[in-house]
């Protein structure tokens, strides 16, 4: 079984910390790539960065499917860059870990918070959290109001710590989420320290991968993830 | 890991096929039980049915976490019988094959049909859809009308392909949730005649429970699912 | 006319205390039974709690339905414990005081907040709420952080009233729903201290019975509540 | 106890016929007042006849609140004509027949259907139910496409039962709601007929007003439905 | 092209003040009339004086179109006074400036606030949005605890940017809503201050009018807003 | 005043036909630019023409803002491709056709169908509309299954007429939205024929473009449209 992961940003010391995450649940028993495409943006804080990375995210899948076998792909980035269009160039199940945490924390809590970087990806998340089939009721989106890109120093672990145990009180949940792929570092950290389930969508989108490719169940292609019409394109 | 799967109700033939199904997709890798109370009702077929069978499906889950080390316990009938209730009283995640099959078929297509036994459960189904934080606009739930203990035959199968398809194409679905623990021997054969993902929900909680385990994940204690506050039983 | 009041838990002060809110409301023209099971749970505080007395409530209504003539039922603890199931084995009205709260409280006030006992109850009430049809968009729920059995000091009704105003502050409510059926003993002085209408589910409850029967309506046999299918039970 | 019910157009004869309806129900241990404004539209049907009536209604009650003691008042148009603005000029209780059938057919039943007159009147029902609080999951409205004025011969019967039947298949509907003060009179016909409940506004509103003077609960005057401000008419 | 935007109240300063804010952007290439009814009340706040001003307005419209040609209109109170009945009884399009700042606010922001008068008309602008098909996710309404003939002066101002500030921050809001036609002197001192867009109704309606003139689209005349069924009147 | 309208797809013969449909309303009072990005799909159907479609967008609104002066931009895709991206990069107003189109028609109907191309983009609609804070409630996204590029011929004329009749009839709808920039063309010869009003999104777009110049908002800088943060492009 041959999973890969992409982070749709550009900042390679990000793959690599998404790809320890990884390594950490994934056993043997299948192959992983981590990757993230060559050309983009840095982070991806908005949508018009999403909408930059989409393009070569998909550029960057399509040329894998062409490639190689690949049985899974994870989507790195809590905004689930350009998943519906990469459901429908491969047949393939895809995952966002967004999504994937979402549907995580549904499992184990009956309200949590989404904890993401910042204020501008909150509408973001929302939206697309509706769009899987959420109500919105079991949870709220907040942001921490660090960016993608600070999240590795001990004062942000700080600070996000503060900010989790506010937004968690403020929620009255019993879960956290965290919003941000650059945030799985902390995820066992936060857990001991706030004494409830914390999800990192990462680890939560490899884990429903292998679980979807062990079930034998790839995307629909019958209806809106079918292969794109064979048209003209002008490149 | 020990993974336990039961079927609330008390048939025992369904749950060896619940068995069945839970052996295609397990792996090596944990142990696994499949079980049913001996006390309770031979199917769960309305609110009545799944009142009493939950009691007795706490009553064995009691007793299972006092007597042995269970990592996950599987609730094997698609009305989640007393799950919430189930969470409350082990720490091990507990998946309902229910919320598994729906979490499931969202993380491959953008609408589909869940097709269940009597149309008396359409309405607990939907209910409990509400509950896990789904806004029902990804879905609709239609019945059968084929009695839980009557889907074996091979004209219960022409019977429910044919009410497949017409409640997909109704829908504009893409894929198949199976409604019911009994009609898991199907899944294969309607995903071939169908040509859309059908979902099994017994297949689905397995593998979900595993993810949760192999990431060490479980319910969160913290509010809802506390353990039960300490105080007089009269039994 | 006879109309029988079931508090689910097996408390028998809380029982009486139930009986004397009924008696205040309860006109000569009907026979009032105030009971409960002599198994279960003592106090209902939970999912796990409520699925142990659903089963002993269950139990007392089959039996009452087999050596008398009822006419309506009132299942007095806030969460409506069994409802549904009760509604499938007796042809009669069956309403509990959660439910008949909030139906009331939507006739006098266009906002209102509903105040339970523990914060673990608020998710069972928000969902009781969405699957009687209600949006959830007219009310919030809020724990006041007393348990059941610690309602009936002077020094809980300060407790109470003080959560009271801070919660129709923050909701910008104007009618307050008593969320536990131990608080009907407060709702008087509550209304006179408040300045709002004080919903309290056990009147709320007996009366809407009492008007189900006058109209000679009672539960719908026809789907969701038909009587559960008649099959072997494993007792 | 003096109820007043206030049929919001002019027909005498259709006040007649809803007072019949109310006679059946009524006890003689209140007084019952049934009227209509002198002036207004002879049958209301869409929002301008109904602004209309609300005027003339308005007007009617502020006169009655100042030469009588009314206990409660009942609005008996399905569309609930001037329901909020009434709620402010009175501090009695307040029920539209409209909300009254939807609050008691939530309580019989899980899936119900409202079958009013015109298409034109759909839109408003589905507004006003949403602004009750109520989410429109649990029932759809539909038209019978008979005119209010003309509901009273046999051939509108047949006409209105073949509807019904049509209707609760289509929704999977297991409870009825006649969607028109004016057809009341065949409540009971359409129960038998059809054997589901039948819920009839005019006596759910009679009974739920007595219900809430009986509680001792009027309109919450401390938001919404507070006086209005006085201020210079001009009139 | 001639446009007519009707106060609902009688307060003719108010009408003046509303003339001022329309020719700030009405251009030449239309002919604007703006009035109030003779008769009804001095300002809207709440649901009895809305019925009494709709009943006045409606009058006014329908005596308008008898007597000129009008091609669109504006209702300029932010409840929408009476637009539902208005649309039936013209063929021209109608926009109430309660809608319309709703729409436009939707085109430039992702989340904006509504800030109203007084606490009693939150509950009917959170209706109306509903009504025409607003999910309400998108934007929170809000009192300022100003009434509509207190806007005026320069204490006013300093109150309402203070309120704006508070309810901006807590609702995480990009963009206002000025939610009465009496704040549309504020606008663009407003802007300025909060730099953030702000949304005047009494503009934004007219110019949606403007734009349906322009495309050639009325009120649909099909079903919901078809003409009043001619029948007797009783005045 | 300086609109642009985009075409995001590369086929130049139907840039062509909406810049007729725009020279039909647009006044001599602005200048209108009708264009395409010269790169990417030549028809957008489905999430992978649209991510690809939204790249070139978005690199043709980012020269064209460099280099001239644009007041507002028309995105004239009904899947309104980039439009969040789009508002990210630019100050100036910035209007899809598909929301443009729900927009107006709230305005003149109660209850609307929405009439777009390919099953597969239905679920894309939806999403969209969520986005935009509708709630679905008033009104149904249908397929015509008629690709984009089909449109033209009078053959496809009859269909789109037949099966506009078909959704009209199904929804009880009073108002037709054409759910594709291609379908202009025949947005009065429909209204002629459905005898309700028919909104096509390219017009209705140019002009809520020309209102919201007109009234000086652009799209609010604030959180969710701020200019995306700088940092280094791997271009």
């Amino acid at each position: 079984m041959q999973i890969m992961v992409i982070n749709p940003n550009t900042t390679a010391t990000m793959t690599r910390s998404i790809e320890r995450a990884c390594r950490r649940v994934a056993a043997e028993r299948y192959d992983l790539t981590v990757c993230n495409p060559e050309r983009g943006v840095a982070s991806i804080e908005g949508n018009a960065d999403g909408a930059i990375a989409a393009f070569h995210l998909l550029e960057l899948i399509e040329r894998s499917a062409r490639t190689q076998q690949v049985d899974g792909y994870v989507i790195a980035c809590f905004d689930d860059t350009g998943l519906h269009a990469a459901r429908e160039i491969v047949a393939a199940p895809v995952v966002g870990i967004g999504e994937a945490a979402l549907h995580v924390a549904s499992l184990v809590s009956a309200r949590f918070s989404v904890l993401t970087t910042l204020q501008r990806s909150v509408a973001i998340l929302e939206r697309n959290a509706r769009a899987y089939g959420f109500s919105g009721e079991t949870f709220r989106v907040h942001a921490s109001h660090l960016a993608v890109l600070d999240l590795e120093s001990e004062q942000s672990y700080a600070k996000l710590l503060a900010r989790a145990q506010e937004v968690l009180a403020q929620d009255h949940a019993e879960c956290l989420v965290l919003g941000c792929g650059g945030m799985s570092m902390w995820s066992t950290k936060l857990a001991a320290d706030l004494a409830v389930p914390v999800i990192d969508g990462v680890t939560a989108a490899l884990s429903l991968v292998e679980c979807l490719v062990g079930l034998g169940i790839g995307t629909s292609k019958a209806v809106t993830y079918a292969y794109p019409t064979s048209k003209q394109l002008m490149t």
